[in-house]
């Protein structure tokens, strides 16, 4: 028998990880499938990096470095220390505990395992009983149209620091990559409960996701209202360059344009009480919203926020 | 113009690092070429690893944990416990720091790059002025015939630490590989003045080398003296297998049975005052002797044994 998926989230890295870990605590395991953005992975001196894919894992294992906002807590660098010393590449840094993941898992790919195979081995052995897919086994990669060209998510985004403005953004790949099947599987689910779009960047952590083969018809066919919080508090993102973006793409930084930026794959917007003024523009274009606080702190912002969002989406269900 | 080679020395890993230290304090750096072993390469986890040329690399930079053995000194070891946490293998040690150099130089042979190149960029690195080759740019893998078959080297060094008894070696791809031609060269010139086989294992680090194409004529016919230093001492290897390998294949593990498995390769012979007694029996071989101190504790050690090596070959060469 195949596990009854109640709930799918869609996640990006630090932001997604934390409401992903919210909606883990309180769904049983089987219940929740999350499934990660891999538009950012890439190829680092032979090691495949997944970047988003592994935030989740870290926080799924509470292994993940809150301080940082990124890699494993506890992190020793002695590999990065040595690497730059004897010329390699110092603008991406790996910590010697994380460079485990890239190195099994790198010989795994090698071995012809695929991406959703060695992550649930991966889980298994961290003790993560949530259900975590990639978003495909298929390679794709975000490519930044920026005003310096076109630059590779990880170039854009960690060698020059999100500097070089945005002009939008494409997704090599996508169109001939195939959307993880148990996604699939779980959003034609009669029993869906709900889609959760976490409040990870629209643009290059969810859309990567959106963009594959299938995936934008299957949100809006499917049972379960799809519901997204929003990433952009009072105007800022709580982490990351996604109001940046919104700027330079001449749309304003704010709750309302992610609503309109999602469009009709929305049922239902989260947003912030710092944005409750913004809540008639948002439900003016027939979407559904929720205020609450959405800024995630502690463990129990996580765990209420995931609380909220299924409640949200069991009055949306009822109404429906 | 190229460099003119007066000494080449043949070297494994730990003990022939310390005598190519020596030789390297005692030379201009043009003047000696140092070629190490990589029968014991192997690939583990998709990183190639060299622990004979590293070794001697790290010796020559200085980097050489001295107490351990191998590796780098003031190493960390977060990678190691991660990568057992995540399921990797966990017999083969690999520190933090160690690890920046094979995700690099494996990086660098995907590139396409030779092994000679990479080793001569990464001694650039570390500010080391000798010249270090590796014997070949091909692959050549020592095998170790033992009583539970046929071993990898580096599962009977490490994994099985060297606990099978042994019956034979063999070095599967020698045959099709290239001896480095740097070293074929510096053997065929006129002016060499020594080739100083160091006190490394004979069965697993000297032999690999001298069973590629051409180098066991080459040493034969060159103008210069060949001068090996005893690996045994009073009976016992001063760090690895080398007495236990002489046992288990019936031989006395002796420093005249050093001089015998060399056989007519040498011209000379340097064995410690412990041994001074067996001087007669290699003597009787028609092998040129040394006596002196060849237990390299000190820096000093290792730069006056590579001074009374290189002095004992120019009295060969005076006597030829």
């Amino acid at each position: 028998m195949s596990p009854v998926t109640r709930v799918v989230a869609l996640s990006g890295g630090v932001g997604g990880a934390k409401l992903a870990l919210g909606l883990a605590q309180v769904l049983a395991s089987e219940a929740l499938l999350i499934v990660a953005n891999t538009g950012d992975d890439f190829d680092h001196y032979g090691l495949r990096v997944c970047p988003d894919l592994d935030s989740v894992m870290y926080a799924l294992a509470g292994l993940n470095d809150a301080r940082r906002g990124w890699g494993r807590r506890d992190e020793s660098w002695g590999f990065m220390a040595a690497f730059g010393e004897l010329g390699g590449e110092r603008w991406f840094n790996i910590g010697d505990g994380d460079l485990a993941l890239h190195v099994l898992r790198s010989q795994r790919l090698r071995d012809g395992v695929t991406l959703s195979a060695i992550t649930a081995e991966l889980c298994a052995r961290l003790g993560i009983a949530a259900r975590l897919v990639p978003m495909s086994d298929d390679p794709v990669a975000t490519v930044v149209e920026t005003d310096a060209g076109p630059l590779a998510f990880q170039h854009y985004f960690v060698r020059e620091r999100c500097a070089p403005p945005v002009s939008g953004f494409r997704f090599d790949g996508s169109a001939q990559a195939r959307a993880n099947p148990a996604f699939l599987a779980a959003l034609a689910a009669e029993d869906l409960e709900a889609v959760v779009i976490t409040p990870s960047n629209p643009f290059v952590s969810i859309d990567p996701i959106v963009s594959l083969p299938g995936v934008r018809a299957a949100l809006t066919a499917c049972a379960a209202p799809v519901l997204a919080v929003s990433p952009i508090v009072a105007g800022q993102a709580i982490k990351g360059p996604a109001a940046k973006m919104f700027a330079e793409l001449g749309l304003p930084s704010s709750a309302p344009a992610v609503a309109r930026h999602y469009g009709d794959l929305l049922d239902g917007f989260i947003l912030d009480r710092a944005d409750a003024a913004q809540e008639k523009e948002i439900a003016a274009t027939g979407v559904a919203t929720l205020v609450t606080d959405t800024v995630m702190r502690s463990l129990a912002d996580r765990t209420r926020l995931a609380d909220e969002a299924l409640a949200f989406a069991a009055r949306l269900r009822g109404s429906a």
